[in-house]
């Protein structure tokens, strides 16, 4: 899939030079992603202590995303009714009690339509959960990462803010914009 | 599209030993997406009457999706309360009364995370209505495509339901599958 995805971006013309290297070193060199690192068999994170919350499946979509290269996943992040309101407004920061989780999917080609790619196996559940006075220190957010319900280990929630403060800390530490 | 839709049929190896052929009068053949022709200016579908419903932006998600090549575009398919049972239940065929919404937005790369790509601006939105009585002729599905609010024309509307026939007639005529 990592092979698939990578030539995607690229022209017909270079897929079929690049086909058979690609195909020939592909399984050698891609790293195993972060979701199939180890899980606690804890369905609460550490450090945060935040849970997959009820009902999220529900909830509305904010936007889809894609993770290229050794993650290879389709995302949808969808959002609770405390955070949808405060993107309608266009409100930052986000009030406490927003939720915001982010289901991510291998992308497989679809065996239905060429040139479409679609859902495969669920990796990560991944949640943020807006707590200013709970999470002061990680900017008022507290993090979850799971696989199969299970919240991964502490080690790779030491990594969530840092990324978000160095990447989006100009939108309330939130990557993800509503796409209309 | 012909072509695209063609090679959705083959396989694998198939494509490679076509690529070049396609390759070649691709650019005579392959026509602009179906995202920037005619609109009718009419926010009804033409054959259909198929109208965008009110409030399906809230309508739960059923699974994102990409498409590859001169689309280029993230997807997100959402689905009515009627449609989401359906799903849940593994039902089909779809009730009368099921509604599918498709967003599609230009893919583009995040500028805050190397390799993630995110949703740029919006392309279509699609619209499938289950009614069997008043859709008997095209498997109880009414279609409508819209750009900007505004229905795309006669021609590209008269696609819709030859190519659910031809590729998705055993799910109902639906390629979506629920992302779990």
């Amino acid at each position: 899939m990592t092979t698939v995805a990578a030539l995607s971006q690229r022209s017909v013309k270079q897929i079929l030079f690049m086909t058979f290297a690609v195909a020939a070193i592909g399984s050698l060199m891609v790293p195993e992603p972060f979701a199939f690192g180890q899980t606690t068999g804890d369905d609460s994170s550490p450090i945060f202590g935040v849970k997959i919350p009820s009902g999220y499946r529900q909830w509305d979509l904010i936007a889809p995303s894609r993770e290229a290269g050794s993650f290879d996943e389709l995302r949808s992040i969808l959002g609770n009714a405390i955070s949808m309101k405060a993107y309608r407004d266009g409100a930052l920061p986000f009030p406490d009690g927003s939720m915001l989780v982010k289901l991510a999917w291998k992308e497989v080609p679809s065996a239905e339509f060429d040139g479409a790619f679609v859902p495969g196996h669920t990796t990560t559940v991944q949640v943020m959960v807006k707590d200013s006075k709970k999470y002061a220190s990680t900017g008022g957010w507290g993090f979850g990462r799971f696989i199969d319900g299970k919240a991964v280990d502490q080690a790779q929630h030491e990594t969530c803010f840092g990324c978000h403060q160095a990447n989006v800390k100009d939108h309330d530490y939130v990557f993800t914009r509503f796409a209309p």
